[in-house]
């Protein structure tokens, strides 16, 4: 094998020991906050039929898929957990119990370009809530994604969660601009998505290309980024319709926020849209207050994805929360914990014969759930002793023949460097 | 998207909240076994080069690999863990303590034909042990094996453990039939490794086609066969040759599984030897005593490993153990658990105006580790009892505006029916 092979392939990670801890300390801590508000953990294959994934909207996520023709099957990587989880829904729907809270762990994959800190693989913590249609369902995934902020050790305000509703703005639009054209208002809203990454001027561009998916005129094209940058809820009220069901809404739910003690860390941002086409409510991101990261997680309202797979009409809420930029950002904060091997003994039989009396001190210290390692290979004791040492072992039990014949270990405490001997229990 | 697409692909599973509960609880029954035999888990990327898996020596697992180019790099969803581990365990030898014990749980992809029973995919845990040259390491994890089955409530007898030493019949082999080709010995092994399922006939006509990978003479190949067909380790080793090394081993494993209180549950089985072609030395399978499955799990020695791809020498060991085999055991003993969902309480708030007081109940169970839903929609008292008694809930606490007002909240306990008011603690 090449040598450059030694690599797992490029964009994706290996997990050795420490890395591993590190990622399943961040999940059970998902995991805590899911069991807490009841949600139910599932699971769905990494690989998909493609047509789950593809739609028409320009996403860059259907752009960036890994698929692939097998045995005349097309067939993905899946980039992301909802489609899954509605296509199971939707394989039992008359069978499950409504709303259903479900979430799931899993690796998604996207193949895109590399750059700094861009991985073509990432671990997603996916909370979904199906068939609730107020946004006492949205509050209620705020809440679990800032109660995970919490157990990480973040000092509340690290994080802002940045909140609108793309219902919002589509009835602004449809009252004007789009009018005459409802149908182009999930590809506009995947091009607005862009706007963090390439400004203003391009996003207007865009969406005035006559060869694009929405080819609206120029001076249109302003007004939309003009409305995207609203901050304040009340001025965003205000470019929509009178009685709008989308703004009252979202006064609802900060209302609801507050009950949740987490108001003052969400604030509204009309330019957030999310960049995939199903979402049609309420949309958040989560960003650090410095603004030095991509989103931490992100998610929002999709009451229309179902009827899209084919199925029936259900209202869904749902977020992705990914382990890569939260480790980041935890790293800034100091707030990576140093996850260390638990190795309470280890067992060494000072001569071959001796081996089954080691096995059974360890069987017997295993018995009582501590972490035990045999020394398999015959070795010197000093060397025994480093190697513990190194390992970070609590305690090494030596069985010598003196040790054997008065039915003893000799039992040494790396941390205090004490000596005793013990007898094995019954 | 057509209905049929309703369905994860053709041999891979959905796993909904009760099929998931059942795996996790499979795996933390070997990660804590894991626990106590000191391995640390590690993962690596489900997808790797496909270079990692394709040898030349005839598996099925490399005609069943998933395989597919993407922007000019070929790639493969793994159909095994050892490879991906041994590449993270090169690319970082120099900085790792040895032997190290390394185990993973993870998704392993085959293409295989569809029969009962049959999957694309499994989830399995690896276990393995590298850097160790002494059989005392095949009797670890011979041991860790058994511990799993100890606490999924197998009854002792209830699975075999056969055990064979392909170094033994190389020895044998190599001081006779094959002693002028000693190189056929791997494709050999892939041949016989089918004798459970093609029967001795075919197996001697593989080994004597000329046109296949052995081509030895029809008379050698019966005599292959015939060597097979022990299982006794005694005639093994009068089979093999004077002080054959491994006979010595295989002397001394039955020696370590005696004091580990599992030899009567082990036995020698000449037929054993695994379809991959890197193993070198002991080799293992388990089988319900029964006999009417596939292998339960299996795993051996593979000292040459390391070399093919690339690197050092290093003698190691290690194991599979899928979950699919394992639950059909299960499900014959009766002993698949019923892990119902934990749900401790489900508040509602009778009016919409009284949503913050059942977030602030809700908020304050939760922060007691307890699962609790609030419920999201309007609804009536009566569809709440109900429901909740479906979704085997524990309680419901009820918030009117009485309650609201005197600071309590109804709460019904759903196995007693009892009522009574409870004050939210400060």
């Amino acid at each position: 094998m090449a040598k450059g092979k030694l690599q797992p392939p490029r964009g994706t990670r290996d997990f050795f020991p420490e890395d591993l801890r590190l990622r399943q300390w961040f999940f059970e801590h998902c995991r805590a906050v899911a069991h807490q508000f009841a949600f139910e953990e599932v699971d769905a294959p990494i690989v998909e039929h493609a047509e789950l994934f593809t739609r028409k909207a320009g996403e860059e996520i259907v752009e960036q898929l890994y698929h692939f023709e097998i045995h005349g099957r097309h067939l993905a990587l899946r980039p992301e957990l909802t489609p899954s989880i509605a296509r199971m829904v939707m394989s039992r729907a008359g069978a499950l119990r409504f709303p259903l809270r479900w979430f799931a762990i899993g690796q998604n994959w996207r193949y895109e370009r590399m750059t700094r800190g861009r991985k073509r693989e990432h671990y997603q913590w996916n909370a979904e809530i199906i068939g609730a249609a107020e946004v006492s369902a949205e509050a209620e995934l705020m809440a679990a994604i800032f109660s995970v902020f919490g157990r990480l050790g973040l000092p509340p305000g690290s994080v802002k969660l940045r909140v609108n509703s793309r219902a919002l703005l589509e009835e602004t639009l449809l009252a004007g601009i789009l009018r005459k054209r409802p149908e182009i208002f999930a590809p506009l809203c995947v091009i607005v998505d862009k706007l963090s990454k390439i400004g203003t001027d391009a996003v207007a561009q865009l969406l005035s290309d006559p060869a694009g998916p929405v080819g609206i005129a120029a001076s249109d094209a302003r007004d939309v980024v003009d409305l995207l940058s609203v901050q304040d809820l009340e001025a965003a009220v205000k470019n929509a319709p009178a009685d709008s069901p989308s703004a009252r809404d979202l006064g609802r739910l900060f209302a609801l926020l507050d009950a949740y003690e987490i108001s003052e860390h969400v604030v509204f941002d009309a330019s957030v849209v999310r960049g995939l086409a199903y979402y049609t409510g309420v949309v958040f991101e989560a960003f650090d207050a410095a603004g030095t990261l991509r989103a931490v997680c992100g998610g929002g309202r999709y009451d229309r994805l179902f009827e899209t797979l084919g199925g029936k009409s259900m209202p869904a809420v749902g977020f992705g929360f990914g382990d890569v930029v939260i480790q980041e950002l935890l790293a800034d904060h100091g707030l990576l914990p140093e996850l260390s091997r638990p190795l309470d003994a280890i067992v060494f039989a000072m001569e071959d014969a001796l081996r089954p009396e080691a096995i059974r001190w360890a069987r017997q210290l295993r018995g009582t759930g501590q972490a035990v390692e045999i020394v398999l290979d015959p070795a010197r004791l000093k060397r025994v002793y480093a190697d513990a040492d190194r390992a970070g072992a609590r305690r090494v039990y030596l069985i010598g023949p003196d040790e054997l014949e008065r039915g003893v270990a000799r039992v040494r405490d790396l941390q205090t460097g004490d000596e005793r001997d013990e007898k094995l229990p019954d």
